[in-house]
């Protein structure tokens, strides 16, 4: 048993993707005209040790987010905890 | 109105993340050293035309994971559909 967390990292919707972009128009070149919009953000999944109370992992991916996975000038996060 | 696509393409088990590995060594030096493990993927939002049938979407997004977004050698994907 241990914690395992889903976190989603996405650019805020203000800020440009080119490599979204570049993958858009190239589905759309292979015929898939049906794509609208695409965005490229990250999943990162962390492994928590099950000694940690649930609000104490919380807390630290708050923090390792704000620190370092996500960049809090363009991009925002979200995640999910479970005990796998 | 229109399909709302969330991908998430994820390392296989067994093929190293040197990325994630460095991740997670920056965080232990950092004090977080409840993290057992940490890997990295991608997490694409893709909005198809609301005229497409669930079904035709469902088919489009594997021919696009299988052809561009994910590398079948060494990466699989997962996908939830919903309309917004």
């Amino acid at each position: 048993m241990s914690w395992h967390a889903k976190v989603y990292v996405v650019l805020k919707p203000s800020v440009m993707d080119p490599q979204g972009s570049t993958v858009q128009r190239a589905l759309h070149q292979m015929g898939y005209s049906a794509i609208e919009n695409l965005r490229i953000g990250k999943f990162i999944e962390v492994n928590f040790d099950q000694a940690l109370q649930e609000q104490e992992v919380h807390k630290q991916l708050n923090e390792i987010c704000d620190k370092l996975l996500a960049n809090p000038n363009i991009e925002t996060y979200q995640f999910q905890i479970e005990r796998v």
